[in-house]
């Protein structure tokens, strides 16, 4: 049951949600990172916060049961199960055209900071500074030297994340279109995701 | 030479600063955390961003001689000097009321976030969302399952940071009011910290 939506390689998409819905998202080929951001829909001033959900969870990243939290300490989003071996990121920024061109790209790529935007214009809304995403199946390594690289994902074809609405909100999902660094598995290539809503 | 600032325990300061200018925080007592944010003095929707840092550094946390970056990967502060151990957070949220309400403190208390706001307000600025800060000597630690612990500072008395402006800007500082957590040395008592402009 519930509505299927395909979120393309590199593309984003904002999806409302009734407080309570349910969204599974599906790592149809294993390797795709998904940044995802969820704002309150009644006011965009608050939003998931990834310092402020490693605050009250006193962790570096949420796991099965675990909510994440508002810039209001208000829970928004539960981590309500995860077929994945659970390696996501808080740390990093959605890339952007200045990430690409640091890294020697030229001309114009798409990015998930664009696909956010994108998404929530296509809602009619419009946040002015994007939040810091959780970067969904993202293996950031820590070093002793508390250096960070990022590795390929450890997630598998079909792995499902499943989160819950816990206020009626937007959530922002953007397959990653990183091309360049092993973001998105070794052969960089960004690939499709299914969300299926409930 | 240069103009000598207070910044009194559980209080905040927002400083203008040219590019090039230098300021030192001086760590009188010894274990103050010192939650510190920057803004493009031209347009406050650009702001050092601590996961734009990360991402610019490949590091959880600047040490002397990186720079900070904001929310458009440009340099906004370089970490020209420290004579602390270096251990800064990058990871936790500033608190606010809903942190104190959370450990169980009844009624008003002061917080960083508010004195964020409080700060700018003097300057005639006001930014809604509060960035995520750079909290200078706070000590926070990963455990081997990545869970975050808040403990006492290993600065010293006078341990000293210098930050240098790498554009127009503006500067907030706050001498963190936590008193239950151990943020701020085991005495848990919010001190003074003096500023020093170049």
């Amino acid at each position: 049951m519930g509505e299927t939506i395909l979120l393309p390689a590199r593309r984003g998409k904002a999806v409302r949600m009734k407080r309570d819905a349910r969204i599974h998202v599906i790592n149809l080929h294993g390797q795709q990172v998904v940044d995802t951001w969820a704002l309150n829909a009644d006011d965009p001033d608050e939003v998931m916060s990834m310092e402020h959900t490693r605050s009250c969870l006193d962790k570096l990243s949420p796991t099965a049961g675990d909510s994440l939290f508002t810039n209001r300490r208000r829970p928004i989003l539960l981590l309500e199960a995860d077929t994945s071996p659970g390696v996501h990121d808080t740390l990093l920024s959605a890339c952007d055209e200045d990430r690409y061109r640091l890294l020697g790209f030229k001309g114009k790529h798409g990015s998930c900071t664009e696909n956010f935007h994108t998404a929530l214009a296509a809602l009619d809304m419009r946040v002015a500074r994007i939040p810091s995403p959780w970067n969904m199946f993202e293996n950031v390594l820590i070093g002793p030297d508390r250096g960070l690289a990022i590795s390929p994902p450890v997630s598998r074809p079909g792995d499902t994340v499943t989160l819950r609405a816990l206020m009626n909100l937007v959530v922002v999902f953007s397959a990653c279109p990183m091309d360049i660094a092993p973001t998105n598995g070794l052969d960089r290539t960004p690939r499709d995701v299914q969300l299926r809503l409930e």
